[in-house]
């Protein structure tokens, strides 16, 4: 039986793994980074209405500039959200 | 209706808070953190035999010092476990 904290990670890794496997490198994320947000983060995206919101997180993530996100650079942008969907609580 | 990386997020803030807000500061966890991981992370420690395990993350987390650890703090932990974690995948 798994606890919900490792239930919540382990849909951190099935989720990354769902986008990162459809193209290219399989373990990181390229344009399927766009699919993951809209797909995944429908309330979070719906409040915003920066069109360039996506190009410019993938820009701040892709810190090593291969246009690439692994899963550590992604789970880094979760936390990041999770920080600042923590300020309305 | 959330998806499943909300309800991911929402349980990462979920269970700090069930936590954090028990003694001292509610937005911090101090000796706190033992009894989260402990209750939170048991298949995740159980392969663990290191003692000083729990003391070693605690200080590792609290990067100022203050013997506390902050929801930032917490999901760094979150997404370094995670990461540790998905090596094995």
């Amino acid at each position: 039986m798994s606890t919900p904290l490792e239930e919540a990670m382990d849909t951190l890794i099935r989720i990354f793994h769902h986008y990162s496997g459809k193209e290219g490198d399989r373990y990181k994320l390229n344009k399927e980074l766009k699919e993951l947000l809209t797909g995944e983060l429908t309330d979070f995206l719906s409040g915003q209405k920066d069109p360039l919101l996506v190009d410019n997180i993938m820009k701040d993530l892709d810190s090593n500039k291969d246009n690439e996100v692994d899963f550590n650079e992604f789970v880094i942008l979760v936390a990041a959200l999770t920080v600042a969907c923590n300020d309305f609580f």
